[in-house]
């Protein structure tokens, strides 16, 4: 079998998507996700104008052959754009053999571990009110697992916090980057009373999740962390930036509430001493920016080593078919943990018609063979690309933070 | 898809081996090699009479999860005889699941990193003229890597050299232990020289391997890898027993020759030392006890994050369902260093007619769907088991010394 | 004196038990207990097909050469199996050792360090009450230190806990694996309650250990261990799998709840980072399964160098022969701890005459040469093996978790 | 003041160079370098789709904040395409603010701590007469210190070796990725005696400096290192791949080789194990790959803690431009080690016009206000892109290797 062609999509169904096709003399073709929100071009002229004409003439199963290739070739390695392309290329050479097998991808990984995929999904607001409200909403959708994020007094727009009406999908979608406003002693006075009212109103069963997006310093994460540990937190996300794996140390000293960590990070080097010291509890790295199912499942696989768990990353920006390779795999791999999920809106589901599901809170990836995603491109050039960026941080004296 | 039935077969063409057919409700079957060298009924009967009955009406397609339901559901975990009776269910499961795909297992575990996979050869003699024809008869078969043993002055037998006109396979297979003599002064005296002889008369490039079967402590084996880094080894082997792996680090502070162990070991427990350190160059666990392909992937690809390469065990105990699931999973790895592989006596190649083939020094798994090995009963059954041990050691004083 | 038999034998008064009998030439026989629950047979052909055949003609008194004859000569070392199958062979030598002294084996083994062996029971309900009235039918029994466990709301089956009028003997008894459930989150909310209302129930004196049963992830254990510091627990027990010792360095840091670890463990290997750093307070294996008596009064010689102590894993699975063994061994020991022990069924003590005791809630091994059990062929003939095995865990989502 | 404009030009004189051109509201220009060799157009799409928007208008004297913007406010972060668009802006910015000033760059970088700057040169042959040919030209064109490469007997490519008449830019420039050879072992048989032959051909004065490119494992540059020794080596350079920076540890401990290592890598994050425990004693990134001057002189101003020195990155695919930045920089910063330096064709020359000169083997970075470089936009227009890759290395077998 031969690779005769590759092509990138870029549409936007209400937000932007960057999908690579790779087709074969053989008439299967497989589908990766190659999104990397704000950044879309950047991945699609990687793949079109360095990586397709590579493809052209390859044995689509070599697979671990071609991710190497494209990974040690480069000379130039690492980072969200080149390990985008790379995951778009991988996950689009599964989807192929999968098909070629006649199998549903997870068959492949291993078979399921499982019946289903517990996922977890949002709920905010900018008062408590208006968070009950929202996790209330969450509940009634079937989710048995919710991240809050509320708004913090004095503060006038706050990651992951809907406005009113604001639509759940692109609601972090700019033509320029909106400026947040950011102040950390009032957040870490203000959070612990909201999940204090959470976890009173919603009783002691219900897995809450909150992400402190990078903003803390490791001794606030500590701290926070410690003030958390009475609301049974499953866990605090992205405590602390973790360029610098061994600030990470600092906060694992002083509290037991469970880490999550990895969204941004691209390889395993982002994560040696995450693991083999056990400073975190699960690994959240986004098939899509993390080069594929390939290294993706090698890391799921060293981190259950250290009783550390999958889950990952998955919101609105990692595509349809990110989001079902995604699904496969933690279907797939023994030490799953928990799946971000919060659905497409309908001109998404549309463009890209998939076989999960997603049903009482659990997600399933189906039956079809291969990741089971189909694009449809004459809907997809309907949704042009448009320009759209995530929004920046700044302290009130005009400091630059973490967003 | 369900499991219908499950037969242990013990056959003796020259030597024992053990080996699960599983058969599902489509027909299809599929081996593993559970073979145990001097204990193989007691992996007969961990099978027979304690997972057989476990596996009748279970899906053949989830692999990890019966890997997980056999490892954590024994209670009683690790070990050779438990790790080489799941590692019989893990390979025959992978068998079926490529036959199911229409695929060689490869295909499956990535498709193919290379074109073929390197094996080297045993040549061995009581003393360095022997060892000389040896080494030739070795080149002559196209054996392009050699391990080399020789007898010790003083010694009457020493592991690994053959006794004149002494079968290929079947040389360690005694009806009682034969009780081996060793002095580690003698051998340390002597081995230098033989490898010195060998490289003089071999030239510069035959790459060399030696083997020290765990006979030496820490601070000898740091002596002896030093005394040979002149003489170029590809690699020294089991240097010294490594079940405390703290052991190696006073090994590597003193030689940069290559070392590689692991064909005890049984799970990744065993190695997380010498692997976070990077004591090791080479992980050496065999699929058949290292409990299949499910975990030695696993393995092989946490010792890349290192830059350690695989060399699967690969002596004349390793049925052909054994190396075969070895030489596919070798294709497809990236970090594939080298592969053991001694043939098999042509009574145990009519018995196990193989797929894989052996020319040019290099191994190739074919094409056949699944492990491409099929067992043959009639014959199988006309090989019956002949209890056999491996030899022991003692010191010229009686001591029990490590074989 | 020569060994001129071997024998194993495998009776079910109640539960499987897999015992050796070795006979000399002159006429003493020593027993040893090799019963794997739910591997049973597995050990047995390990000892019949492989290590009987050794021992024949053997020196019974060489027990220290014949041990490292049976682990370092198999070449294969390590895990359950071979450990429970060595096992039996060593406390069969000690038994005829102290028989041809005339001594009880505690004599052999330096004397007594005490005067009696505290042993602790096992209490539970599938809610408070019940667990009230069955800590006080444990202390009418005698008991002085009582491990509770306890039915978590929204679990149908929890480890450890009996149901009604199950028999205190093999209750964990199945033809097949019993599927049973389990949620972390639950559990963890759950027990901290149930200890604080025991604690204030009997008083803070009565000792109270409480068993994880390798459930909780080292995050999670480290949570545990601080949520019941208040009520004082004698020890918490396997709060974590450690396969990766390191993963008790995280425990650690967080509490100082005692912890106790290591019924799953073979050898000293399993234990060394534990104790070189003093991770734990008790050091938890089995006669049984831990080779016999030889390695396991090294294994806890090594543990009084950090002042760990021992507490011998005693369930109904172990035999009286093995019981009787690790009595013997704790009379002796200086750093005793405590002993596990819930008696048998009067079938079982029919079968295995002993002459241990229990009075006042502590053990005494009895005065009779050797370990002081005797094991009637006829009554064991009649209980006849039954294929039966340990539960298994499986999360409300399918995933196979550690019972 | 404000950015007003920004395009990016790209320009093939003989390799291709992408470079961004910022343009203020009082007319002042700045250049920054993005080239990332083979990588060029998704650098190009990332600055012109996703960060030039953001630009205009911006106060081109905030370089750090601009930096933190462009870095943090992103959210993917870290990478080749990333941090080398990120140095494009950087650059251009440190030019426009010294045009400003009215002052040559490494003056508002604290002015000179030399008088030059110390360049190596390149000199390689396929066999030892050529290469010292190959070394004698370069010392006939002033260099005073030498990287020293050759052919490897069996080997028909090898990184860093011109063949015959081929130009000094443009030999690794290929419309598809030239597949080389490699053979471990044959090159370190024949390394140590190549530099033997230098050192004894050009005496004990001349600073020689050798790059292994990668290609080794840590074992393996450890033995090259010690093997070099007698030779006296400036430095080995990139010795393993060095994503895993604990590699390093094992070849420090058996080597002192003074070591250089990082042109691959983008931000400090790479580097804190390497500088913390002083593995290596060069730190090589680009200013173009490290995502400016801003980032670069804190690693430099790091590195001086521990001693270790600069050596930045600097073949044919760092455009005059970027060779301008890091010359301004050497010659600021106290702990400059080398620069490295093989000059531009006249072609390239005359398309950037630059200030700095090479004299007796030494760099001036000249005396024009900003880095002292123009673009001829209609000379660049006359030499169009022409896709263009890096050559990838396969061993024998086929496996992929680091090239």
């Amino acid at each position: 079998m031969k690779i005769v062609d590759a092509q990138v999509v870029v549409t936007s169904p209400g937000r932007n998507f960057v999908t690579l096709r790779i087709t074969t003399d053989e008439g299967l073709t497989g589908l990766g996700d190659a999104t990397l929100n704000g950044r879309e071009l950047a991945v699609s002229s990687y793949l079109v104008d360095h990586v397709v004409p590579l493809l052209i003439g390859r044995d689509p199963h070599r697979i671990e052959d071609t991710w190497q290739y494209l990974y040690r070739g480069a000379y130039w390695r690492r980072g969200p754009v080149t390990m985008a392309a790379i995951a778009a290329v991988d996950v689009a050479l599964w989807d192929i053999k999968a098909k070629a097998a006649g199998l549903p991808l997870y068959q492949l990984l291993g078979g399921a571990s499982r019946d289903r995929v517990r996922a977890y999904g949002h709920a905010s607001g900018r008062d408590i009110p208006e968070l009950f409200d929202s996790i209330r909403a969450r509940q009634a959708e079937g989710y048995q697992a919710i991240r809050v994020q509320t708004g913090v007094p004095g503060l006038t727009n706050v990651y992951g916090v809907r406005h009113g009406a604001a639509p759940a999908e692109g609601a972090d979608r700019h033509p320029r980057p909106v400026v947040e406003d950011w102040d950390t002693a009032a957040y870490l006075r203000h959070i612990p009373g909201v999940l204090e009212a959470v976890r009173n109103e919603f009783g002691p069963e219900l897995p809450l999740l909150h992400d402190a997006h990078h903003r803390l310093t490791p001794i606030q994460a500590a701290r926070l962390g410690a003030a958390l540990e009475p609301y049974d937190l499953f866990w605090l996300e992205d405590c602390t930036p973790a360029e610098n794996q061994e600030g990470l140390r600092l906060v694992r000293q002083h509290t037991r509430t469970p880490l999550a960590i990895g969204e941004v990070f691209n390889t395993v080097f982002d994560y040696q001493t995450l693991v083999n010291e056990q400073l975190i509890d699960y690994v959240r790295s986004a098939v899509t920016h993390f080069g594929g199912v390939t290294p993706l499942r090698k890391l799921f696989d060293y981190a259950a080593q250290y009783q550390i768990r999958s889950a990952v990353h998955g919101p609105e920006d990692i595509s349809p078919v990110g989001m079902a390779a995604a699904i496969h795999l933690d279907l797939a791999i023994h030490n799953f943990g928990i799946q971000e999920y919060s659905g497409h809106t309908a001109a998404t589901d549309e463009v890209f018609r998939h076989a999960y599901t997603f049903t009482d809170g659990h997600l399933h990836p189906g039956e079809e063979p291969g990741i089971g995603v189909e694009l449809d491109d004459a809907l997809a050039a309907a949704h042009p690309y448009e320009a759209a960026y995530l929004p920046v941080n700044r302290l009130a004296d005009g400091t630059v933070h973490d967003w």
